[in-house]
């Protein structure tokens, strides 16, 4: 029961995973969508939440594999609304096809996901597939809010994060609520669970936003400041708009309102105010105090502590990553 | 248990079904496509193949809801596919909004589709479920193959048919089933209304094929023969090319060919051709053969005869329809 065991049984079931045949153009993109890889967070977490319950983490493997093709779903539509050229350093889907190709075959990976959680057993089933809806729609709401911000001015802090959390934050809840479901866990550790993933995700996603302003670029694989040159409404930004005043003010928005720059520039000058303001630090503190929350209702599941290691362990690896 | 009672619930059920509330952009569009009507009849196919079975088809409502909203689904995002500017004579969803917002709106009805599905009983659910899920993924692949068949030079009989079969005639199918599951039917009785489905599906696409040339203006809701001005490769346009010789043959390829036309003449033009190659009679025969087909595995099934009247009726409307 190491994370080793779970990561190995995961590949295997991702590569056996053959989706469909024809037409070709319908299956294909799923084929080559999952076979860019990606960390498999989501189904890590939902067989580490069912080995806290149980030594038969097996039978949470295919279940598990719903929640990544769920995610790989969302990835496909999302690149089509977001006009988005590469996906895991490749062209995307409606890229190398098109956007019909991309609406119809991220409708089939939906369904397909269904029919991998499906496999969860009957008497977990209902309850599995319920929570499984609501997190599928917001995560729906959350890609809604993320649109209608872009179009906006301003956007306040309680916003951005209502808006993160539904977008990203409820599926790893899902996904370790999902373990515990399929482990047999009572309605209050799938609850506790669930918590657990909603806090981390929420620590996870603004680390991404502080990732790319402060980010190691010999370690990060995007450009260091990318969202700084696109002024995308990021925790950072949302922050810094709502603490400048006087010339740090007229500053930010001088680069916000620029309409040419050198990107080098404009990222060094943004990152300046963002120093100056101390968003670094505040993000940070805000970062710890969801992941330290995240730990705490870990704490409170009625499990053995060793049956916690791998969890934990993982927790920290996402909070500690640099990448 | 008269049509009229299963009109009034699903009537009922649909007026009551809110979707979702925020963002309003994600759930207005939802409202708007399921409000636009449209003649329910595969939820009503649904409640009449569950009543051949138990008096107690009520609780079949809400998953027969679940075909409706996975029917609308299917239209909202096709209308994006087919550039299509109006459904049931009012702005598409990507029109009234945009694809995006069609994109995600469409997703969020196919998890909400699943959700009212869950209204199957425990028992059935399972059985319920997998064959939704193979229903949905082959609407998807016949989307797909109509798509293709578009810019294709040539399409066969046999294609044809397989493509309509699964972009309309499978759901029919399912109705039906997912009625008999509902209602305690055994595996046999649920496979031949599956049939029953199948078969009443295929000559219902290709009666439409049939009304778009042969169709009484008066009575037609759309423009009568507005397949032929588009060169859409239906029944009718497959039969022609396949049958058409010599002098026949160069005026329908000269049609076929033409950029520049008058809309009636084009119209009046090949609907001579199909009348010279006996088009219209053929297309009959496949039409009353196919219902024959439907009507057959109806009269096989173990139930009173008196349980079937209204289904018969309801298939005996479809045969007759001329709108």
């Amino acid at each position: 029961m190491t994370t080793k065991n779970f990561q190995q049984a995961l590949n295997e079931e991702f590569s056996q995973q053959t989706y469909g045949e024809n037409p070709p153009e319908l299956y294909e993109p799923i084929r080559y969508l999952m076979s860019l890889g990606g960390k498999r967070l989501r189904p890590m977490m939902t067989l580490m939440a069912t080995a806290l319950f149980t030594d038969d983490w097996q039978k949470a493997v295919k279940p598990a594999s719903a929640v990544e093709v769920f995610h790989n779903f969302t990835l496909m539509h999302d690149d089509i609304m977001d006009n988005a050229p590469l996906r895991r350093g490749k062209p995307t889907v409606h890229e190398k096809w098109n956007a019909n190709i991309a609406i119809l075959s991220g409708d089939v990976m939906l369904v397909q996901a269904y029919e991998l959680l499906m496999e969860v057993e009957d008497s977990r089933f209902k309850k599995a597939m319920k929570r499984f809806n609501r997190t599928a729609a917001e995560v729906c709401e959350g890609q809604q809010l993320d649109m209608n911000f872009e179009s906006r001015e301003n956007v306040t802090e309680a916003e951005y994060l209502e808006m993160i959390k539904l977008k990203t934050s409820v599926l790893l809840g899902y996904a370790l609520e999902l373990g515990g479901i399929i482990g047999g866990a009572s309605d209050k550790s799938c609850e506790l669970l669930y918590e657990v993933g909603i806090n981390i995700g929420l620590g996870f996603q603004l680390k991404d936003d502080l990732l790319d302003v402060y980010g190691d670029p010999e370690k990060f694989g995007k450009q260091v400041g990318g969202d700084i040159i696109s002024n995308k409404k990021t925790y950072m930004l949302i922050e810094a708009i709502e603490k400048a005043t006087g010339e740090t003010k007229e500053s930010l928005n001088y680069w916000l309102n620029a309409k040419e720059f050198d990107n080098a520039e404009k990222v060094k000058a943004v990152t300046e105010i963002y120093d100056k303001l101390g968003i670094k630090q505040l993000a940070e503190a805000k970062i710890n105090a969801y992941f330290d929350k995240g730990l705490e209702c870990l704490a409170k599941l009625k499990v053995e502590d060793e049956r916690k290691t791998e969890l934990k362990a993982f927790a920290e690896m996402l909070i500690d990553r640099e990448v």
